[in-house]
């Protein structure tokens, strides 16, 4: 994907005038200057500043696009919410399990990944509580989607029935941040690749199927 | 388990005497008290003479047990490695997955646990680049106990073969951490309970099992 930005116009189109572009483009400056200064110097170091200098904008302009520095963070996710919207949007007309393997690498493979970006944005999230009020809310409205998905996939027959959606959409997603979070900690591989290997293993899991649930029933690992 | 310091013991348990046992209390004394204050207030934030002062000692006392604030968090990690050893050990006379599995809730579960305290030293390790190279050695460590737990595994026709026990032992470690992380961030749930259920649900894939195989060549979702 192109950018974030980018990502949430595909989401939704519009059409967009050349005041419109211009502003998209200093906003995306901003973006990427504090992506890169938190990356580089930790969240909570970096000051609106310290970002309006490095993307070459007044001090003012900030505010214009973001009302504090925490709504930088707020847009990562809207990027990561969008990417789920995509998956809710496909998965209406066709197989629901390769759209999901596709948000799972997507939500890992993103344009702004760095491990150290992703680790001073936990680090924000880990002490700062009003930046975990706007994560659980993204965290709510992307497991709303995911249960819908899961929704449908379980009525079609190709997703297991013997848990609720809501309970597959929690469960997936605390594996799927899980995966990024562990990974920013100790980044000895590939992300991308890393969450695919993951899908691959233990999403395989999800599928309906007969067999698996005889497998089940002695997953307790008695032969 | 009553306490990692207790745990550290049950993995090699020595003689104690009386001095040692003074010794051992003091620790445990400190390190709980760290801990109540890194989960309070955060790690950065937590001086050495808060911990002393919390724990009821001199402020030298601390540098006898701890040679520095970052080494409280090792003894944490090596809490996680000691319940790993305890799998590894219980994995030579006996099927392997309900060990893991047992590994997997408890390494979630440990009294220590507490959300706030987990993020706190979360973001120790993302902020901080000599407690991320303490926590590789110890993941480096788990992670070779756990591939010797899948070879096992593997040769016993226990768990699935078409990854190697190093690629088995790092996405696990992965899985496991990151269920944690994720956790800490949106403990709206038990996190036992839910590494329990991530276990139950994703982990069940790695049974050796022909009709699983036969299951995950049509993993891409085409019916």
């Amino acid at each position: 994907m192109a950018s974030p930005i980018a990502a949430a116009r595909q989401a939704s189109p519009p059409r967009v005038g050349r005041r419109e572009r211009r502003s998209t483009e200093i906003r995306e400056r901003l973006f990427r200057a504090a992506l890169g200064l938190f990356a580089e110097r930790g969240f909570l170091e970096t000051t609106v500043e310290d970002i309006t200098e490095a993307a070459d904008v007044g001090k003012g302009t900030f505010f214009n696009y973001f009302p504090t520095k925490e709504h930088v963070l707020a847009t990562l996710g809207a990027e990561r919410l969008a990417v789920i919207e995509r998956a809710h949007a496909r998965s209406k007309t066709g197989p629901v399990l390769p759209a999901l393997k596709d948000l799972a690498t997507d939500l890992a493979g993103q344009s702004a990944e760095s491990a150290a970006l992703l680790r001073a944005v936990y680090a924000a999230h880990a002490s700062c509580e009003p930046v975990r009020a706007e994560l659980r809310k993204r965290l709510i409205a992307g497991r709303r989607l995911l249960a819908e998905i899961f929704a449908r996939a379980q009525k079609s027959g190709e997703v297991r029935r013997d848990e609720s959606p809501e309970e597959l959409a929690r469960l997936t997603q605390i594996l799927l941040l899980g995966v990024v979070l562990a990974w920013a900690l100790n980044p000895d591989s590939s992300l991308r690749k890393t969450a695919e290997q993951v899908w691959d293993l233990f999403f395989a899991n999800l599928r309906a199927d007969e067999k698996r649930k005889t497998a089940r029933g002695r997953r307790s690992g008695k032969p």
